[in-house]
């Protein structure tokens, strides 16, 4: 398959062309940057050297690009793919968009999170989050894939809302990620010496994954579910670690919760199953598609406490923009994915 | 003031230590390590050279010990200070005990929690978070010197549970910490390389700060109160951030929230009210006897959620000792603790 | 191939799994741990699961082992492959020790520097450095895979040694590496909160990787070489950064320099020549088999400054051991080994 | 003492006015930034919450700051300084100067390894680094502060340059500095995913604080010396490890060196003589004015190699400055700077 990186060094981007130069059925035939046209990858990113020493290009001809590619992979800020979704409609390429413009069933709720007016609006998409929609993404021509944060919450709670298992009204997800979901512009937060050695939250009541999660989790339970989402920065690169808790509904014992978590999951490769009482570390997945869950019952308080890892570049971006490619080309989804974690 | 740290090798000893150093009024007449006695503490911790060079005694004559001092400050593990206390009950000494064997009122809450039977369970004690119970600790023969992760928590929800405006059995407190918290005892888990660029939870529902958080915030309704508490490990040395969250009671506004903190700390000089919509960083307190408290509202989830940061070793553990320290010496309360915190 | 690891549980022995699961030619039928025997190795590394569940086996039945393997890789602390080598010398079976047991021509230097005596003093061996001895690993019974500091220092100063380009007298090589290196046992020195954000030296004037680098310069240039060597732990998981200082001998010019990088180095697919004025960075190299090397000429001092950064755990340990084992099969020598490195 | 502080929201300003709060004798009167003018100096350094809420002034009028001052500390980029000492050259306000502008005794090298034209060049001014220049201190009007890399590896090699102990030509420094060396100013290079869980070399062969030690060296020895100087950024906040390398002179013993070091330090309260076979770490001086010195003879290549930390923002800075000013006013020399390191 010839496949294009739009946006190729940013991080995710980046990461992505890492997946797909030991992905055995992709090949890369385009990669842009605006900001650094011309240039070699590799002078962006040393670490490519000798693995991919191309120039840049830029996406100005997109519709070229459209023609020489059976996949387009964006990883631009929010507002850009749209364009790109659209300027490429009618070409047969299809579409795995990392950012957050095709994520949406409503765009009402994407206009009114991202306060942009969206340009492509009724652009059939589906959400890629391959756990749960794996069906709609086989013929999909555009995949919004899911966001980094979005996975880790949602693989957490989607067997408990699935079977009813939780008090809807009673979600709370504290979510911890490394820096590099910060992407690559330097700013003064994000500072070497600011950050270092240092913890803080950010985006409490605001932070624009919240309505993904809240869509996923509707999706399942047939019900509009509000929750709380509080993100974190973790003074280190890579990770997340999601701390998911819920109020048990009555009568819900600890093996219906263990049985949830089989039942929808036994068979997905990249979700490891802890178990209960189980604590997934962010390292035990760095650099891996592998989503970890362990989980905890509080006889106490009466709650569910889901743990979730991934690495937020991989099952939170590019890894997981890569198994969606391969559920859309109908390959082995595992194909390219198959590095243990780098550890430690 | 003579005093005297039994367990001076123990980072929170150490942390004491510097900090007495630095004091106005007191002087170390000893400083106790069973493991290392009769080495020079500059040998253990070599930060000290020149500082502090005197060998470390054994605690083995406590007698002595207590005669010799005012106050005895203990850095032990849970259920060695009980038998302390109870040598020294019959001198004039008194006792600040970092650690937890004199934190609870309830001594069956102790022992259900920490797994120890109590041999010192009538001792008269106090609670020793200065800022709630600062008229009892004036007083008190033996201070139980609040945990890192209570002082945290209970500093961030004590207004809006005095006040009443949350539902208490909505609290949610996920809580990090930097892992000096865990000790200087090496073990696999906190080996550099497993914890470094790693991120992860432990203690979920089991936690033995749980109960000291649970009877301070029941002392101020007068109800009781459980509660669910979750702490986490950050790859740093220092620091906690505590993100605390509730629900807000029936007509609750977000003035009558700011009204709440401004009432209990506006006079508060080691409580930093950052406001409503801050974030505290860790970093902002290091090596500092802080805690800064921001606050969020969330209309659409009708929720409160507090921020908290504070230095474990310090407002978490030995600048508190210090605090109860000076108020137990009818000092002002900030003696020896008004150095800035260190940034970056 | 049938391949077996003896001592899969320390940093290096998990390492070398990682690779080879990823090894198209590879088969892994034996993993060993003393300490660990019986446990799934998912357990001690849980990283691992879903990837090699299976249980850990004893070492002691070492002739079995032998014969269902084609080779036998061996992760232990110096002292132990010597035994294994003595017991499997009449297999078939072929060794890489990543351990210093066979690094040395003469096992006097090794029983100085090591203080141990040496069982197996007159086995044959080969240093296994493939950039530098590829014709003889081809053919070896047993090799000593080179070390990690001493990879790293070697490659950087080989083509100047080689070519009679710098005073000999006048080497210093100041190296960092990252905590990973010191192994995976708990001990203070190495305890999270003691060497985060903390830099410090070792082993100066001591270490024993001095004498193996002297060696292969040696070699290299047929006179007995005596250098200094200082080792520092930088606080981060992987990652060697040598710098290398010499002299340069009379009447070399920068680009004698160069041409001496590029004539030895130009057809090494692991050796990445970031070229003159360059600053190779540990992370370009992360989870990679690459060497990159940069280098500068002072010409106020008429010093050359060489800068060679590995990943410790890869070309500095199990990623040169799989090169090796890939000559001596016979195989390409990237098989198993073409990963992108892991940035950020 | 009336102080002021020009250029208060650079990592040194602000270290500064950490270290003054402190300090018994010193009054800041003026805090200024261009960037950041009328702001309050808490919004832009919250951990100064409490402690230092006053807006930030401009120097646009640095006459009457002059006239308010008894000393003026500066803590601006290379360049500025001269056109405030020029401009308050009339006044009686004394000046130090944590910048480069007044560090040299020949104006000419400034010039060269600096790429400006002195403005000032003949200002009467004095080598701020104590230990070896204090008679000169305490009558100067102008101070050129000591820069961090300089001090580490300044102090390390005095002694033995003095008492003419090791071979001049052979001097090979190999410094590491934490981040925080790099300043405030958010840049790609510093950016947190970058340069974490990372490490590398810069400056090599042409960082402008070779002359600066090259000066003080020669000062000391009565010859010129020219010697090898090596950057290298470690993934920390704070601290600097100076490894430094010399030949050792015909004859020199290791019983000579250590008298060496003792008959120069023996009465610095500073200098911490850790020992021969010592390995001081950055985080034992952490937050304090210590320089801690450790050495070792290497009888094998007879060179000897001083190992020097200190923590680059206080004895590399801020601290020293304060030790500078304290020299000048006649006060006690540790004055404010007494407060332990901070560990761990």
């Amino acid at each position: 398959m010839r496949v294009s990186i739009i946006g190729a060094t940013g991080y995710a981007g980046a990461e992505l062309l890492r997946i797909l130069l030991g992905h055995p059925k992709a090949e890369v035939v385009h990669a842009t940057s605006e900001s650094h046209t011309g240039k070699p990858l590799s002078e962006i990113y040393p670490h490519f050297l000798g693995l991919f020493d191309r120039p840049l290009e830029s996406m100005e001809d997109i519709e070229r690009i459209a023609e020489d590619s059976d996949f387009i992979f964006i990883g631009l800020p929010a507002g850009h793919a749209m364009e790109i979704g659209l300027a490429v409609a009618d070409y047969p390429v299809r579409i795995i968009d990392l950012g957050a413009d095709y994520r949406f069933h409503d765009t009402a709720v994407y206009e009114h999170w991202y306060k942009v007016s969206h340009s492509h609006p009724n652009a059939e998409r589906v959400y890629g989050l391959a756990e749960l929609y794996r069906g709609a993404i086989k013929e999909a021509k555009i995949i919004g894939n899911a966001g980094c944060y979005t996975t880790a919450s949602i693989l957490a709670l989607a067997p408990l809302v699935k079977d009813g298992l939780i008090d809807l009204d009673s979600i709370v997800i504290d979510a911890k990620s490394g820096v590099s979901g910060a992407g690559r512009s330097a700013k003064l937060p994000n500072h070497f010496p600011e950050l270092f050695d240092n913890f803080k939250a950010y985006g409490v009541a605001t932070h624009r994954h919240t309505p993904e999660i809240e869509q996923a989790l509707s999706d399942l339970c047939g019900t509009p579910i509000m929750l709380q989402f509080t993100p974190h920065l973790v003074p280190m690169s890579r990770g997340i670690l999601s701390t998911c808790y819920a109020k048990l509904a009555d009568g819900v014992t600890a093996d219906r919760v263990d049985e949830s978590f089989q039942s929808l999951y036994k068979d997905e490769y990249f979700i490891r199953l802890r178990g209960r009482g189980a604590y997934p570390e962010t390292k035990y997945v760095r650099g891996s598609n592998f989503c970890d869950l362990g989980w905890h019952i509080d006889e106490r308080t009466n709650r569910v406490i889901v743990l979730s890892a991934i690495d937020n570049l991989v099952k939170g971006a590019a890894g997981q923009a890569v198994q969606n490619f391969n559920i859309a080309c109908g390959f082995d989804e595992k194909l390219g994915l198959t590095t243990a974690p780098m550890y430690p």
